[in-house]
């Protein structure tokens, strides 16, 4: 890389020696010793600069990765680069008790697969709910390419709401992928096979019986739900088809897919016959598919389609006959099909060929409609000759892949895997501008909000296959590399090599901050898989156990720091259903809930209930707990299941000793006094600044009083039973006051340090 | 805090006008323009330098943080806080294939408790092993909370080699820690229970037969494996056991562990009694429990220990008698103990007393010798007074919880959880030396190596339990926050804000990321969890399929870019095993394979061996394929199980027709013999520069070369073809060469960028 001009250094250099020379504050290191200690270079510095982000400020947007092979989905923050979230989509995850608890349980299992549990997938393609072909911000959408399903995102929450499997593929790799108001996702089967369920066809019959398609799911927004019954397929030659792009503006109602293997070659390396890698690659050119979904959808309507496993199906003699399904010649073993922002170009990259194909949709259509075809497939299918739709062909350099987009008009970037490079480039004009050293072998890369027809340009990050010697070594199984371009500029500048810890990303997309409106807590009581009040839920007071036969069914509530029920009385052999609230309302504030040994656990964030079921098979005495570090007790917020043995009976034992005294219930008291100054004296400084004009101290303030109107239930208790001379639980309920005044003073400091930090004013009240 | 020195902004502001006024090439934005357009401060963009590690560059220090419910370990680098790995311990993990092939099954599986399947774990406290009370970098140690279980990564490969389940606890809090060379892993319980396996006993008997403990694993070194035969716990009263801590140096031999909840108070808020955290937190102080460990591994050596569940618990009555069990008042509900690296103190706070206090392992010694005790405990165990054991006790704050210790003698931080603060203070002299503020309720805390006998200082990591509004937000269920903290100088310095996306970490150790040594490829056929030659394994050209009745079992190899073999045929009903050997010998070259819904993934990294099982219960055709993005062909590395209806008699097809001709052979020969051209020069470069200086690149190059050993292979195969005109296969396996000269071309290219990035010179040869 190039490096500063040399006026430039000098003068930071300048910056660095004045640095180093004074500072006799706590800055006992300057800027310059520490560039010096750490070998950083006057471009490191720029670089750290520009992703830097302080505490309690907020990265400008958000990307969503998928985890690849992990099953998961992964959000993270651009320019810092740090993942904020995992998200459990086609693998059981306990922390967020994805596919422990009932309701997620049932999520999860909506992706089992002739009736066999999944408890993974080959997470690929992300894709971002779309309205008039711009980011909305609401939901998300994930393939998983090994077992053919898609998965569905709640925004609002980060949460997995919906799992679909393709009923006619046993792979896919081109989804998802929306339409530009999210009418239909896309997705394209990979591998052919025989598109009737558990059907075995020998692969002598590849080219007659295997076969190919695209899948479009409706997509049903006010129910934030894909609908299985309005969603269709059109059956495709056994190509591999690879990834999709929905056409937007000009070219909205049509979609492109792109394939590789077209030779239709079988391997069988072990046979002595050359592999598929060979065999799929022998031929100069594949084929783009060219779709009319607006017209197949239609078509499904009007009732052309074919059931095939209960599913509509378009087949290749009815689209070919009503004029919906073309290809074009693309050349060798292309990965990435991409429409520009406008809509009026489709990029498509051949992994063996040097250059990326830039095919005008005006060229396209005219072709169609003069009916201008070269060619027809081996199934019939009208090929528009290359140069009739091609727009124009740019030399990149080896292995290019993917293209994304930037805001500045005509302008893309193309990774190179081979290369291992990020080509900028004019598509209008067909030049090459720049191009950037990744490390090592990118697979797809990303510009912000690239994809969609509102680009926003500044950072590209590079989604590189192979780390090899970039971090720090952790074994034969390295983290990816995702490496964050600064592309604001004529030159592209590499800021950050970002590790991915677990998974191996194929694809990311990035959102504008902000225009995610994420919540913080659920309505008290929610389901949050269906997003309805769950039947278990119970208000504090109301908590209770009900036995029916065999069956017994707990109603509790977590609050800081304690479990109702604190005990839980059954017989081995007992189906246990325990259903928990969370009572907060306080932003962060989680509880987990496990019971020891029996496989359970769940995650309640503020407002959600959940339920855990599970058999008490295991007589004995199993701790339950709650398993976030949720105040300074949290240790204490515990309780006991008690699995008794069938049949029996309750010895009578002798009540406990009373342990606390009158002095002990007064010193406590005393206490008590005492940490109401320190509070009144927090409650002092908070009002007498301008706090309300801070919407997270508001927040704290309201959660502070809630536990000190808690604190005045605990010391009517106390007073109740100091009446009657009670000095044992007189004591342990002042001990309880005591607790929620801990709590109370705790979210005060919060606020206090909060308020100070941020420039809080007095007001003069 | 405090600002720069006004001399020191001022010339930083000069220097940042300066570089504004300049910058004619790349550098579009000069370091002025950043900081403004991003709202940085002086102070940030010292904090920036002081984290961000520019490209290829490596963290100083390796973490290793417990995930809290995830089940893993989350390995990160300090100062750039990204996370590197998570290491799959308790829970499933489907990219690493961890519970999805054989043998990581097996290890995961030896968790079973009572012969139930446990998918999850309450990871809590990482240890690393230690040599003369120093990190050696071997292996770590980390327990599961919710199921007491102890699992062993070995840090040559960072995997979970090995899972025990305590057999008398029911949960364990306390674990893992070693003792100084590694001796023994301490796992305290946490939650009283009868310790005899499945024994209901009514929590009215909860003071007569509730039991803690504490366990010491004996850990075997060589074989890298926790002994259960020579390990051995003590019998402990149902006090909650929770942290623990072993002695060193001086304190060699001893080991501490203190409680909570010392009130034996059982809960049952559903009964109107007060709940577990006011019961629980009554008293002023609680027990440090002190234990001489030599002296009991002796004890259960000469027969003193009780077998309980097969295991030896030497029983409170014994321990007493043999004087190598005692207490020591602590205050309140105390959560850390934490011995000083000279092992000469231990410091406990107490998370509902403001005061940190500092024992002296010295007069507590003299106490015992002397026989000098207060009391006894309910129990009969000899309770040392507080004062004759005490050092020092310092007021540091509200909620202290952890302490962990700096290079420089005597100081050691303190994490507050209810003041949201880091506390520095002199535990020699007894005094607070600086506060911090942190966002937000700090639990753990953590210095480099700071609980080893030899702290490195300059970096302190706080384990924020909240985080509140500190990040963009991604839902109801928020990250953690560690932050990091400069400690080189006198004043703290907050320097970044770092995201836990996954889990909520509860402890975490740091090592010197040179003290690591860990591997990148494995001897050929390695079984990982075993570390011994997989009996699945085959060299290149072995591969078999081998039926036995019913049983299909399926030598297989990986290598770019093809699964050998291709295709697998069965009938439905077979047993299928799959063993796999990735043949690669390059860094990062990993392989995954998926079988399509059969719920099957495994991750093979370069050397290893892997062994797949299902039963192929669904007739029809399933793609198989390697789910790493490996070369620019990875999709093409694929096959097909094909499950054939039982009986299924083969048809015969006529073979396909030759597709290509002489001039296919022709063309595929002339790229081949252009792209060698390439190849040529590329070469050419490397060996006229010093490459055997560069290790990276040296790998690099064999790896290339063996890439063109390949290449040599194929085109015998193409010549064998073309002499008898076979030309469809002359030009595949021309084809074939031809993807051959792509990786190597691939490799070589990776290793002449870097060799211009990294300064290589010309040999002049």
């Amino acid at each position: 890389m190039k490096p500063f001009s040399k006026r430039t250094t000098s003068l930071l250099v300048a910056a660095g020696l004045g640095l180093g020379a004074a500072s006799s504050t706590w800055a006992a290191e300057s800027l310059q010793d520490v560039m010096k200690r750490r070998g950083l270079s006057q471009q490191d510095l720029l670089a750290a600069s520009k992703t830097y982000v302080p505490t309690g400020k907020r990265d400008d947007f958000i990307a969503f990765s998928s985890g690849g092979q992990s099953g998961q989905v992964i959000v993270y923050g651009i320019p810092s680069m740090r993942i904020l979230k995992y998200i459990g989509v086609f693998t059981p995850e306990p922390w967020q008790g994805y596919g422990f608890d009932e309701s997620s349980k049932k999520v999860l299992r909506q992706g089992n697969i002739d009736g066999k549990e999944i408890n993974w997938g080959d997470t690929h393609h992300p894709a971002l709910s779309e309205t008039n072909g711009k980011y909305d911000g609401q939901f998300l959408f994930i393939n998983d390419k090994a077992n053919p399903r898609l998965a569905v995102i709640d925004l609002r929450d980060f949460e997995t709401k919906q799992i679909v499997v393709n009923p006619i593929y046993k792979s896919e790799h081109g989804g998802a992928f929306v339409t530009p108001n999210t009418e239909y996702v896309i997705e394209a089967a990979q591998y052919a096979t025989p598109l009737a369920n558990k059907k075995f066809v020998p692969l002598e019959r590849f080219n007659e019986e295997y076969r190919g398609g695209v899948t479009y799911w409706k997509f049903d927004r006010k129910e934030g739900k894909l609908d299985p019954k309005e969603s269709f397929s059109l059956e495709l030659p056994p190509y591999s088809q690879d990834l999709s792009d929905a056409g937007k503006l000009v070219s909205d109602g049509w979609s492109f897919t792109n394939s590789f293997c077209t030779e239709r070659y079988v391997g069988g390396i072990e046979k002595g016959r050359p592999p598929y890698e060979a065999g799929c690659s022998a031929k100069d050119t594949d084929y783009m598919h060219v779709i009319n979904w607006k017209k197949a959808a239609e078509l499904v309507k009007a009732g052309k389609a074919k059931k095939i496993n209960g599913h509509d199906v378009l087949m290749m003699e009815t689209s070919i006959k009503e004029g919906i399904l073309f290809l074009i010649p693309e050349p060798k073993s292309p990965h990435g099909v991409d429409v520009t922002p406008d809509g009026k170009f489709i990029t498509v990259s051949g992994k063996l060929d040097t250059h990326v194909s830039v095919y005008s949709f005006e060229k396209i259509q005219a072709a169609i409609k003069a009916g201008k075809f070269e060619s027809k497939d081996p199934y019939g299918i009208p090929v528009i000759a290359m140069q009739d739709a091609l727009h124009k062909q740019v030399q990149l350099g080896l292995g290019p892949l993917h293209t994304q987009y930037d805001s500045k008009q005509c302008v893309a970037y193309t990774s190179l895997y081979v290369d291992s490079q990020v080509a900028k480039w004019n598509y209008c004009e067909g030049k090459v501008l720049d191009k950037l050293s990744i490390h090592y072998n990118i697979g797809h890369l990303m510009t912000m909000e690239g994809d969609s027809a509102d680009p926003k340009g500044r950072y590209l990050v590079a989604l590189n296959k192979l780390s090899i010697d970039r971090f720090n070594p952790v074994g034969p199984l390295h983290p990816q590399n995702h490496q964050l371009i600064d592309i604001a500029n004529d030159k592209m500048q590499l800021l950050y090599d970002m590790p991915l810890p677990l998974g191996e990303p194929h694809y990311v997309v990035a959102i504008d901050a902000k225009t995610l409106k994420p919540g913080i807590r659920y309505k008290v009581g929610t389901d949050s898989r269906t997003d309805k009040p769950h039947p278990g839920m119970v208000r504090a007071g109301e908590e209770k156990t009900v036995r029916k036969g065999k069956n017994v069914e707990v109603f509790g509530t977590l609050i800081r720091s304690h479990i109702t029920p604190e005990t839980i009385e059954v017989e081995v052999g007992d189906e246990v259903t325990i259903n928990l609230t969370n009572l907060e309302r306080a932003q962060d504030e989680t509880h987990g809930f496990a019971v020891s040994t029996y496989n359970v656990h769940g995650s309640i964030e503020p407002g959600k209930t959940i339920t855990v079921k599970f058999k008490a098979d295991k007589e004995g005495v199993y701790p339950y707990y709650c398993t976030e570090f949720c105040s300074a007790l949290h240790l204490e917020m515990q309780g006991y299941l008690l699995v008794k043995p069938k049949g029996y009976k309750e010895v009578k034992v002798a009540a406990a000793k009373a342990v606390y005294t009158k002095a002990d219930y007064e010193k406590q008291v005393k206490t008590n006094v005492e940490t109401q100054a320190v509070i009144d004296s927090v409650v002092g400084y908070i009002t007498s600044v301008n706090y309300k004009d801070f919407p997270p101290v508001v927040a704290l303030v309201e959660d502070a009083t809630d536990q000190l109107n808690k604190a005045g239930e605990a010391k009517a208790k106390m007073d109740e039973a100091a009446k009657t001379s009670d000095w044992q639980n007189a004591t342990l309920w002042a001990g309880q006051w005591w607790q929620y005044q801990v709590k109370a003073a705790d979210i005060g400091l919060r606020a206090k340090t909060f308020l100070e930090q941020n420039g809080a004013k007095k007001t003069g009240k």
